[in-house]
């Protein structure tokens, strides 16, 4: 199998299984060794009090864009610290699309970073994330 | 209206049109000015791909825990980077619970921390948040 | 021996050669296991091109607090991901003191919390600091 | 002045009074609008009491970075909160360079991402810093 063969392959058994990506309504743009494309459309549920989206849902979109980029070797990776900058608001009815690179993976210890932006390039966070990789295959 | 009442009142007005705190199924344990105890429970919907709760519900509840603090003057606060530790896995069925405390407020900037534990007080997430206050009155 | 002798004596040991923190003019305040207080004063070669104290210098005090609380054990703990948010100038002259706790030690992660201070209270920095915990004696 | 002359003004005219930075030895590779490159060479004095180089030096380095880099445009911009993954050790004698580059500015808000590397292209740590612009000129 190729890399990206895999890649494809782990994204594919993880999303199966993933609920919370599920109900974000998540649909995977791209998938390679290491790097992630995902997208979703803001609904009335993700808004907060003040009728702009939760912080929690790009948050929650990055999130799962690092776990799709930091498991596409087949190999189980666990979220240690990510961190987020938010923006721009964001508000009901927007298509949100976060593009996870990996910036460093050595040993025990990768860190990827995240652009998440509105369909016409505005961008709204920026996220890190620091992954300890366990080595195990996902099974 | 002492600091305590605007504070009550201004998390109900905040909560009432919050879906996506409702989705989550957030209840408020307590509120206090500059602080708040936020509560859910894990459910299904909620797990990611390796049947463990995804990493945004966490980070989502702290978010809603981090927003009811902040503004709980009365007064608009904007989240500007905010990260979170993770700290041990979270299960469907488990109860979490988040504690925010406000670090510092001085001018614009004001920082909150928030722990988050399990019913048996396991800790699973530590989150900072740093907001801007925007002086302007929630509507 | 007990862990507070355990913690004096490793402080101590890590101090002897500790260049860096010896040109800062550190002086340990407190030490005890899990929590070390470190103070020092801001030298006209500590600032930068706008005449005020160097955000590098109350970032390499929170450090060494971390460094020292989180080895108070006598065992290796390494730094992963640290960050830092300011919260207001530091001057020339200026005595800053840096509060190192634990927020969370469980297995290989632990997570420490720094606040910053000037003599007269007011907070400078607040600081947070996730190490991993190899295991190993420091000889 | 082309945005380029007004970068290498307003960063010669903050270096010349920046002693921290002069104590770290820091040379100017490159400076651009919104981008700058810095290198530095790791003294006895820069190690912690294990002996390698302590987490401040690098901090501080990719923190000098940061303030040139969002300085360029000669309006004052401060730091609010900065974070920094480790990803090497560092040992006496390396020379380290900080590649700081603009990931977002809008409004009062921007974001900067530093990798700091050795000679070798090693990647020792990765830095994002958020910055308040103020708008106010360098005097």
């Amino acid at each position: 199998m190729t890399e990206q063969e895999m890649a494809e392959k782990t994204v594919k058994k993880m999303l199966k299984h993933d609920g919370f990506s599920a109900w974000l309504g998540i649909e995977t743009v791209e998938i390679h060794p290491g790097s992630a494309v995902l997208r979703m459309k803001i609904r009335k549920e993700m808004l907060n009090g003040f009728n702009i989206c939760h912080g929690g849902i790009p948050y929650s979109l990055a999130d799962s864009a690092l776990a799709f980029a930091s498991n596409s070797d087949g190999l189980i990776s666990l979220s240690l610290e990510n961190s987020i900058t938010y923006l721009s608001k964001i508000n009901e009815g927007d298509v949100i699309t976060a593009t996870c690179n990996e910036v460093s993976s050595s040993g025990k210890i990768a860190v990827y970073e995240i652009l998440v932006q509105k369909s016409d390039s505005t961008k709204v966070a920026f996220f890190k994330g620091l992954v300890y990789k366990t080595g195990k295959e996902i099974s």
